[in-house]
């Protein structure tokens, strides 16, 4: 951690904070440059240094960190990558997870028919709402725990492992049968939940918030991690910008930044990031060639009569046609890759 | 509302769609362009008429809202400002709510202290976290239930009512006797909590959250109160941008925007929104005269040993400095606004 | 053209606005909702209404386009994609361009040992900035006409032809030689230039500001066009978000949004927008894969040394390996596509 | 500056960049960490030191600068501040300055008429744009060269020193009797022009991009200053955001911000900002509390015949109240200052 004093810091500030320093065990290195001063601080600051204390002492300017404040979640102390296996679906180091099915569950029928379509077509996980974050208390809130049974229906019908959100903890015993649990952009930071869900030893997809960075995504995860559950696979489904003409901006860079941050898996969800269903397979490929882990995909049998998010929702043909692309550009560069290697 | 059709739309489709707004007993009035078709709807959309349904639709370019999404909290509806009443605090319709006290709870002789200060230099509500939401699993995360109890403790020696973060509806019970809920800008679309405590007749104050837009502000006052609840305070404290002079940036145009679409008092967090001690009181200043129903303020004894956000706490001395500051405006402005309508 | 009236307008009101359309040879739609009036206006709204006077109107609330502002630039009006011809080298319909080449050109040797490199790895076009415009002033300028004479120089041992920037509508008898003329995202506004790029019939890279929209981005298009070139390629180089962990956010998705919306190619610059050379393969990869036109990539032989851009300029043998990927990808979709079609 | 390395930095590594630090006469000071090595340089790394080289060694893996980029516009090397004056209006320093015009000259009784009106209720210098930046091709692009005639005569007949935008360098010799030469929004980082203008002496009205940092409207003053002119004038108009319920958000934040990093003065344009002129009177208050040292605000007699941005410019009428609200509150402020000072 480095301190920036303010100009007008004077010998004294610097006495004061080395003795602050060295109560703690942490030693200072002082540079004293043209303009300002600045204080290397050697030592676990992590645990021993309560920032907010040191940045509000009155010559500080501003602290920087050096190392990053995630740890189990780290990549430099977890060099392997994580695999998380959901009820037998894999995801991480190698392993592409194809999440698919409809936004919510709207009825027996609706949810088996899809789950029949998606798997045939190359899905390896079902996706679907049971309870539903809508922005308005007057729209379709979901089946709720009647939704539940029928994923779980779905499963059984199809083999399919499932994966659906949890919008409560006061819900988690719904969900003992459920193979990954979902942490929807809204609760990514419903820090009591998380640390609940770290409890447990379920598969989390946590999605990234709506403007949550890359770094608050990870300290996320590490709340769940540092509750005792490592099975997490990390998701951006599309970050809020100033841009309108998709619902938001599907930030794929993520892919090598988290990759090179964290050993957990990360898989693009390019149906709530465009909402527009007529985007989703180009950004579907795109993911993948850039490096994706999984996709997550929205698929109505029939989107005008779904109740929730239709606009976003491609038909099973498409989804067939989406996974047909995927899988050719995933081919073509593992053998590329194959034959840079013996090259 | 108004559909726009995309340009290669049928008069088939025109025909289908016309059916299907028959059958909800929606009529539809035609405008055909010269690029494109445009449909007007009238009848009570809101909620007869699936938006996402209709936005699926093969021939449906877009879909644009005219009536608000938001009926209880809308002041075309209830054009009376809403007056509301924490243990005898009032915000709204001129009573001016000064919200004053330290970010963390973190010892008896602390929080006393403080109220005592804030409560002599102007304030009408005593603030502090009990519940902590902290980016990081390993920060201090307050000292929960028993924050709460000194909280108390702080309220019965001052006799100022207190004003407090929920995090969980699990906690709610011990919540009673607390006089304001503080609903966190993380937790602002927690649906499942707004639900509940749109169930007491608890005052609520309610954060916008991060990168929340005004209209989802207002919709998430709507899940409160069309659970029952009327009784809410909202809370401008800084949106997130590219700018990083400030830890976020502090909106201050919600205030007449606000005013204009909403009966609900809007108070202003400059402590949080800047990040920075020292700009403040200038923000708070702005805000008073922006019209805003009050401010929250936070305030330490001794920022330097704050467990957490001393960097934007505030001393005592500070505080008494800019509750004349802000009275001062507020104070010419009322002055000005009386001679104004006399003459 | 939609005007949706305030609640508060009067029938004096709806009479006024049917005069005013009407003094204008456009006819009103009057749609009376439950809670307010909506006009549609058919007509040749877009030359015939000023719009910023009507929105004026003291009953408008607000008003809504149905059709684009853009014309040229729409495939609506123009279904055929366009090919730029830039000295040969094709973009667009198929054709796929690769711009290599250092940020700046810093001496002969420099540029023609890049420029060698570039085109045996399989670069359509060397890139290289003569006239470079940076944040502070005592940060390196570029060689200016000196650069771009040795630009010329490497053109010619090569055969490459040139893609550079012009900072000033002033530098423009410099350019005579230059194959496409680069308007970098902090000129895309600068209006009065583009008017004149428009009177050349040179080949226009238009990159997208930093926080500029779609539309926006087609209506300086639509300057150029106006002013009779119609010889543009759109550039998509990151955009300004809250998020920090890449210097700006790339914006894959205005692929399929910018082929939907304009027959102009679109080309994809991950150097700029990741800002971070170990990030550029993938999201070059996912820019094809999403069906991007071609891309812009800085190179350059000797990174710790180059005078500007270093961190994201990768080597003459990574870029070798891009394109190899590129090219897998490209050729593995269409393939897929190829035996779809005949299927 | 400091540098950090990647975990896996070796000890030949730091040899290496001590080696080169050495050789630019710098300093290193090495602080081994437990999991990275960080290395602070002492010395004149403003001009010695080439950032993008440094940060492109392949073991660095950031840079974090200690000093801040800008010199002549920095506070700390100016602390008294600037008083700009532009034909005799004083603008900083306790001077307020009061900009108000229409947005767009119309016609010679338009802008006499409005001179007037605004001279009347107290502006101290007239704004109104000639050349005009308008996103569309199709929209009226001011009256130019015949405008800024129709200006100065307003000037002859009012005496109200004038502020209005140029768009193009070239069209500097027609600037020669304009008091003040705004940089509009989109052209804050037109090097070329700023270059220029600081060549010459006149008054600079340089407002902040809509995306620019403050640092970033920070170095745009200092390329004018480099030049040689030091009579600036910064302008916060608005910056882009996700929020749409105004046309973009205010910072007022920038007030505090800028007067401590800076000695140059403040303006707000609360016009531009809001783009909704019932939002502009508490805004322009909101600016006067914060402590800036002007404003500039779009009054036009009859807006709704406005050929430019009409929704966001006051009447005549509305803008006296307006300045004698913002009298009121600047009265209040300096009286309670003179009293908390002398006591």
């Amino acid at each position: 951690m480095i301190l920036i004093l303010k100009p007008t810091a004077t010998a004294n500030d610097i006495a004061d904070i080395k003795n602050r320093l060295a109560a703690r065990g942490l030693r200072p290195v002082i540079m004293e440059g043209a303009e300002k001063v600045a204080i290397g601080i050697i030592g676990e600051t992590r645990s021993h240094l309560p920032v907010d204390q040191v940045q509000a002492l009155p010559y500080v300017e501003t602290i920087r960190r050096i190392s990053d404040p995630y740890k189990l979640a780290n990549r430099a102390f977890h060099p392997e990558n994580t695999v998380v296996n959901a009820g037998g679906a894999l995801t991480g180091d190698g392993h592409f997870a194809m999440m698919a099915g409809p936004c919510s569950i709207e009825s027996r029928e609706q949810i088996i028919e899809i789950a029949k379509a998606v798997k045939a077509a190359g899905a390896t996980m079902l996706r679907g709402g049971a309870f539903k974050p809508r922005t308005s208390p007057y729209d379709f809130q979901g089946l709720r725990a009647e939704g539940l049974e029928l994923m779980l229906e779905a499963k059984r019908a199809t083999g399919l492992p499932i994966v659906t959100e949890i919008m409560s903890i006061d819900h988690l015993p719904l969900f003992e049968d459920v193979d990954m649990i979902q942490v929807g952009a809204r609760s990514m930071q419903n820090f009591e939940m998380l640390k609940e869900l770290g409890k447990t030893k379920k598969p989390i997809l946590l999605k990234r918030g709506l403007c949550a960075t890359v770094k608050e995504l990870l300290m996320a995860a590490e709340y769940i991690m540092a509750s005792g559950n490592d099975q997490i696979v990390l998701c951006e489904r599309g970050i809020r910008t100033y841009e309108t003409a998709t619902r938001n901006t599907l930030d794929l860079s993520v892919i090598p930044v988290l990759h090179e941050r964290t050993h957990l898996p990360v898989v693009i969800d390019p149906s709530h990031a465009t909402g527009v269903a007529r985007y989703v397979p180009a950004m579907a490929a795109a993911a993948a060639a850039a490096g994706a882990d999984g996709l997550m995909i929205e698929v109505h049998n029939n989107p005008a009569a779904a109740l929730c998010d239709g606009p976003q929702s491609i038909t099973p043909d498409t989804f067939e046609e989406l996974c047909r692309r995927v899988e050719a550009v995933r081919t073509a560069l593992a053998v590329h890759d194959e034959e840079a290697r013996a090259a």
